[in-house]
């Protein structure tokens, strides 16, 4: 009895470890783990004072460990730096899908993409590192945030179309709106006070005021 | 009669010049100049790639005449900083003596910190260049914002003590409004399409829909 629930619990083991760790899966969440502490790393001393060896030592892994995973500090800046914009596209998805209204679909996106960015990035400090990024990694972020920035404005758009929102210039509001959540990677940290759902919550209502037609 | 006005313009002069333009007043007058343009020069290509030789060329002056006013790059920099929390200062002071209410004075202090630093700073863009002050100044200038964020978050507290503004977190609120105002030296610029004034106004209509009880 005990032996076949121990060979029931070994395939279920075996099951999972198929099913969700293929090699490549393994990797990519190991990586995605590495990045998020060394984006924390980053953000003790700044990007230009700390080395691939501070790191590895923050890290508690050798440098030949981190090679594997990456090529250099550049590489875990730029990919730090996708993985926010990943989370806004995420966010983009999710409110489309759950929002009705223009404003309701805004308010969603601000949660979540707070809410997300405040917990699964380590530190986002290191998204103030933005002239950090090497020419070409610039361009292609900056091309990111514009489509992002350009989704963010549609729903404006979409929301005074559908009388939720009042004559506001969106182009200007994405701009003040993204300026105090860009702000936030000089104020917030995980051991704050303040948890993000708090800080994402606060947020929301401004927005809402800010926006909402009446 | 031709030598009597003569001799009266001359006197004007001279009193205009002695009572406007002491040695003093004059250095420092052309100073608050250079310091501006040094300003737009860090702005174009970043703080960290431009010498002080880029910016005696911006200003066509000579390295040796620059020498006269500032005495490295940094300087420039810290005092860029400075002047922009002059510029905070006054618009505090403003918005005491003309705002009766909490709300009325949290509109009028934006307005006229918005207003001054897009048109009174040649470029703002530098003050994005936080990172760069050497540490004493960082504590100097970091100190200001501190000071200006405290009184900024008691004008909330007044609003809502006298029931102009509705109940919100001063703190969150200041970190957040900060940032609309500090992300604007990433994409405002006076060669854009908005003035200074317009950006003002449609932030102060934001700020007043996100902050007025109802």
């Amino acid at each position: 009895m005990k032996k076949a629930s121990t060979a029931r619990r070994g395939r279920h083991a075996s099951a999972w470890k198929s099913v969700v760790l293929s090699r490549e899966q393994q990797f990519s969440l190991k990586r995605g783990a590495l990045l998020r502490e060394a984006g924390r790393a980053f953000s003790l001393r700044g990007y230009h004072n700390t080395s691939l060896e501070d790191v590895a030592k923050t890290l508690d892994v050798t440098k030949a460990a981190l090679y594997y995973y990456v090529k250099n500090k550049q590489e875990i800046l730029f990919e730090c730096h996708m993985m926010s914009l990943d989370f806004g596209d995420d966010a983009m998805k999710y409110c489309e899908e759950h929002g009705k209204t223009g404003l309701e679909k805004i308010l969603l996106l601000i949660d979540k993409y707070v809410k997300t960015i405040t917990s699964e990035m380590g530190s986002f400090a290191v998204l103030g590192e933005y002239d950090a990024l090497e020419p070409q990694n610039k361009a292609i972020i900056g091309k990111r945030r514009d489509k992002f920035d350009r989704g963010f404005r549609k729903l404006i758009s979409e929301g005074i179309a559908d009388g939720t929102v009042r004559a506001i210039d969106p182009k200007l509001t994405v701009f003040f709106f993204m300026g105090s959540i860009n702000w936030m990677t000089r104020w917030f940290t995980t051991e704050g006070p303040l948890t993000g759902e708090q800080v994402a919550r606060q947020l929301v209502d401004l927005i809402e005021g800010a926006l909402r037609s009446r």
